[in-house]
This record gives structure tokens, C-alpha cells and sequence, in this order.
């Protein structure tokens, strides 16, 4: 017997209603760091993963890369859950341009924002207010397209800028990582190298997001708060799709003192039950209400995605909101992971 | 006693359903022939008229060029027609970039178009095909959006290049212009001159759109023909807003022998009834079913825009799509040339 393949705090949204899942693609410097990331096989190829993970989820195939993105252990991109489940539902996808130096071959809803620096720099993301006022137009505009709209994001080296963040706003977050062993020291310094470049330190930006993100965060925050804003106003659902990334943004959106209920964030598993990172800690007391996916991997044939189970990949691309999507249109956990395990096997020759 | 606001040939859309507006944007290397386009006061302005274009439709103001997008008299762009009609109607608007050098502030969808070079070459566009499939899947995704979408352009230069493809797909057309005494022999000049480079002739691209486009073309054809092709596809119906532009666009969907009942077209009153341009006839030829909008400016109090009755700005930013989605939404024609004229007054501090 399999698990349930979602576990909620919350209500499951409505079933019935249009869908909708957009995915903010950024990168950053603060990935080209050796250690921080593991969304590529080597550094310089974190300019790539996301446009290889747009084009997966979009087309079937990677374009832009000649492999699939992987881990150095060669465990695939999360990018393959979101592919299977987006495409077994026919779930219209919107990929957004949040600063990326690589782009894409499929369409981008471009932000107009520069790639982040290194936060070790001090100084992250140039024009964190008009990136955020830009994305809440977008996010009124979709709300008006989809009935409930899932929001995930591919960045590579997500997890040390959304800790600078939370850190910065007087959060004890403790981050996962696409690593099986977490550099949890690495990103700490990284990130208190930031702060001493900043001449900040934990808490001082409590109430003052936007120079918590421009100083030490990330493209993809202002980006994915302000659509999700945008959305809120509009009148349609939003889901944050991911982990310690979503978690910063919902930092961002409690720190902003928008008038919000709970925040839904969909994550994996993996987040969930990561031990070096306290996720469901930090998501009760930013007030988040969270959903935990299972794609199954425990029963899979395929030994690379066995990874995930070994925690070397977490989550990314929307992963877990993209399993929560399919779970409300009906797909089963068994259906779901046999597409992903055939897109998989096509996508490297072996099926 | 004004008249109508639109006359038509067929059925009005349905006004109770979901309207979107998107508008296609691109740059050539054609419009800087110096005479060709009127769209900007001098020709390297071209490269900045469709930024600012989108940024006075987006958010009521442009921000990348300094003042209201116009032409050497000083009639303004027809974008103002576009912000008025979306604005008094909250439609969502969606902008394209499909070959921009200068990008807007505001979001838009990239396409991965590189901008047209100068048809003289004889090869105008690169990757016609691939910017075509991948706009066929925007307009399959927008298609979920919305029941009726109407799809406009901004493209300085853009009556050369219809006419260019046009005239290589055999069509015998005489083409509206932005000047008030249009260039039509400078036009021509031009595309003989990219078919003799080219090495082909009248007709010879009949049932070769793709190759006509790259040949003769701009990048604003694939991406639209693609979007309209997708949205049909998709179940939504698409009304293509633009004068000659947007019959070489009908031109190029008619050669690919799609499974089309008459193509929807919106314009202007002022391309109808220019008489050094063929609209009416070219539109049956390719059968096109037609909307002529009037913004009602020969009642205007403001003599700037009063230049469109004397023929000085004919059409573009999809006016005439954006007055019959006006019309559908019950605004009536004083709400909207009010609406214009205080937009106008206010962007030149003389209201």
C-alpha cells in the first residue's frame, strides 16, 4: 500500500475550477559558489537548469542543455514530476523570466530583472520594487485567466538567498538542499559574509523586505510574491509551490503587511522530512498552511529517481504543487509515477 | 448624430464572455530606411515607438521614450485608442516581444525572436518555423484563458514587410502607411529590391509562407499567425486587429492551408477608406471577414488627434480591435474619445 499521495493541513482546492501553473526561472552568483548548489553537475551549468527545466516541462525534452539537469550523483530534476504531472492533467504552464543570463527556446513572460549577484556582495537585486509592482500586475492579470494558480520556481542555489533572507527578517531558518549532505555551514557564512558586507544582522529587516531581498536574496522573490499578491487581489487561489524558497516569500509577503490568511505552500516530501532543515517549523510560524506530496519513488524501477528517497534531490520547479495539482484532477500516485518514469527512460534512451 | 462605432460583416463577438488583448511587438531593420516608417519622429526612434507603445496601454504612461510615441507632424501613436478601450473596459492585456531591441518596463512574453533585418538583404527573418510552433503554443495556453482574444501588433516598418510577403505570395496589394502621403513607390522599391536579392518573384512563395516570411517578412507574422493558429486550436475564438499587417498575417495562415472559416479582422475606418490602399479588396481576396472602428475624432476637441481623419495615423497597437472590444463591452463611442482625449491632455500637461 502506498502512502496518500498528498498530506494537508487545509482544504484540497476546488477540482472543478481552472488551473493554472506559471514557474519563475532565476539565477544567481550565489550558485556559481563551489558547494552551494547541486542543481547542475558543475557550477557554470547553473546558468543553464533553468531554461533545461522550462523546456522539459513545457516540450518533453531538454533544448537548451544537452542532458537532463541532474546532480552531480546523476539524480534528474525535479523538473520530471512537474513535467508528468502538468501534462497528464493538460495544465496550461507559463514560465517567467526573473533574471536569467540562459534562456530558454520556449516562451517566457520576461520580468525585465538583471540575474542576482553574490550575496556575499552585499548587494543581491537591482530594482526590487519595480520587479515586485511589475509582478503584481501580472499575477491581476492571471487571476483573471485560472481559477487557481500554482507558483514554483527554478533557481539554482535558492536555498542560501532565501536563508539570507529569512535570516535577515529575524527568521532561525535552517535550509534544505539539493546536496544529500546539506553545507548548512557553507551557506552560513555565506550568508553572514553578506551581512557583513551589508553591514546588517539578523532581524534588522524585519519589517523591510524589499532591503532584505535586495541585499541578500534573489530575483525570484520579488517576483513570486508580487504575483501571488497580484493573484490575491485579483480573486483567484495562488499556491506557493516549493520549500525553503517559498518559505522567504512568504517572509517577503508577511514582512509587506499584505492582509493575508494563511499562505498555502505545496512542497515534497522530501522538504518535509528533510531533518536538517526545520520547514514545518518555520511554515507554522509564518503562518503557512502546507501541503506534503508523495510522487512514489519508494515503489520505483527506476534507481536513479530512488534518489530522491535518499534525499539528493528535494524538490524544485513547483515539484510538490505539481503533484497536488494532479492529485485534485484525479491522478493516481501509481499513474503519476509511471509517466515520470517513462519520461525519464525516453528522455535517456533506456525505455 | 455620430456613426456607428464599428461597421461590420459578420456576427459582433459575444460580450458576456472573457476578453484578452494581446498585441504582438517587434523591430526590423526596415523601418530605419529613411521614408518607410512615420512611426517615430526620426528613424532610429523606431527601435523605442513598440516599448512605448506597450508601457501606454500597460500603466497610462510611456516610460522608455520620453514622450507620447508620434509621428514627424505630431499625431499621436494609436496606441492611446488601445489604452482607452482596455482601460474603460478592464481586459486583461498581454504584450509580446517578438524581436524587440528596446525592451518596455513592463512584463511581456518573449518569443526568441531576433529582430527583422532589412528585406533588401532578401532575408529578413531567422527561425520562422521554430517562432511559429512555439506561438502556436501560447495561443493553445491563451486559449484556456479567455473567449475571445483579440491579437494586435506594433512594428514600425511593418506595411513594407506585409507587403513584401504579400506581394510574394501573389497577392497584388497596395498598403496603408503612416505618412500622410504614403510612400508607395518607396514601399515597393523596397520589396522588389528583397526579392531580387532574395531571387524569387511574385507568387513564387504562394504556398511557402514560412519561406515568404524569411525572405520578405517580420517577426511579428509567424508569432501572430502562430498565436491565432493556437487559439483556434484550442477552442477560443481570435479576432486579428491591424490593417495591411495583419492581412499578410491572414496571407501567411491562409498558405498553410489551415482548416479556416473566414479570418476575423478589425481595424480602422481610416485603412478602410484610404484610397491609395486596397484593404477591402484584399481582405475578401483572402477571406477575411472585416470590423471597421471609428473612434469618432472628427467630433474631437483635441486637433493632434483630429490628424487621423486627415489620414496622417491610420491604424496599429490593434486600435480598431481594441474599439470593437469597446463597442462589445457597451462603451459607447463619446465614453471612449473622451477617455483618449483626457489621456492625451493629460500625458502633455494640457489638461
Amino acid at each position: 500500500m502506498s502512502e496518500p499521495m498528498i498530506k494537508r493541513e487545509g482544504e484540497m482546492p476546488d477540482g472543478t475550477g481552472r488551473m493554472l501553473f506559471v514557474c519563475v526561472l532565476s539565477t544567481t552568483d550565489t550558485a556559481k559558489i563551489p558547494g552551494i548548489s547541486a542543481a547542475g553537475s558543475v557550477p557554470e551549468i547553473t546558468d543553464y537548469t533553468p531554461a533545461g527545466d522550462a523546456e522539459l516541462v513545457t516540450i518533453g525534452r531538454p533544448v537548451s542543455v544537452p542532458d537532463l539537469p541532474m546532480t552531480p550523483s546523476g539524480c534528474p530534476t525535479p523538473a520530471l514530476i512537474t513535467r508528468a504531472a502538468v501534462h497528464l492533467t493538460e495544465t496550461p504552464t507559463l514560465f517567467v523570466d526573473s533574471g536569467l543570463r540562459i534562456r530558454p527556446c520556449v516562451p517566457t513572460l520576461n520580468m525585465n530583472a538583471q540575474p542576482g549577484r553574490d550575496i556575499r556582495s552585499g548587494s543581491a537585486v537591482n530594482g526590487v520594487e519595480q520587479i515586485y509592482e511589475n509582478a503584481v500586475r501580472v499575477g491581476q492579470m492571471l487571476s483573471g485567466f485560472a481559477d487557481t494558480i500554482v507558483i514554483g520556481e527554478s533557481i539554482p542555489g535558492g536555498t542560501t538567498t532565501a536563508l539570507g533572507v529569512l535570516r535577515a527578517m529575524g527568521y532561525d531558518a535552517r535550509v534544505s538542499s539539493s546536496f544529500p549532505v546539506n553545507p548548512l555551514e557553507l551557506k552560513h557564512r555565506v550568508v553572514e559574509e553578506g551581512m557583513r558586507a551589508a553591514r546588517t544582522g539578523f532581524g534588522d529587516f524585519r519589517n523591510e523586505p524589499f532591503r532584505a531581498v535586495a541585499h541578500l536574496g534573489d530575483p525570484m522573490m520579488p517576483t513570486v510574491s508580487g504575483i501571488a499578491a497580484g493573484i490575491a487581489e485579483g480573486g483567484a487561489e495562488y499556491i506557493l509551490a516549493g520549500g525553503t524558497q517559498m518559505l522567504a516569500v512568504a517572509a517577503v509577503m508577511r514582512g509587506m503587511n499584505m492582509d493575508l490568511d494563511n499562505i498555502p505552500i505545496a512542497t515534497t516530501k522530501y522538504i518535509v522530512e528533510d531533518g536538517t532543515s526545520n520547514f514545518t517549523d518555520m511554515a507554522e510560524e509564518l503562518g503557512c498552511r502546507t501541503y506534503s506530496a508523495d510522487p512514489g519513488f519508494d515503489n520505483s524501477r527506476v534507481h536513479q529517481l530512488a534518489g530522491y528517497e535518499r534525499g539528493e534531490v528535494k524538490e524544485g520547479v513547483g515539484a510538490g504543487g505539481a503533484v497536488l495539482l494532479a492529485a485534485v484532477k484525479g491522478i493516481s500516485q501509481d499513474i503519476l509515477r509511471c509517466e515520470i518514469e517513462e519520461t525519464y527512460l525516453r528522455l535517456n534512451d533506456e525505455g
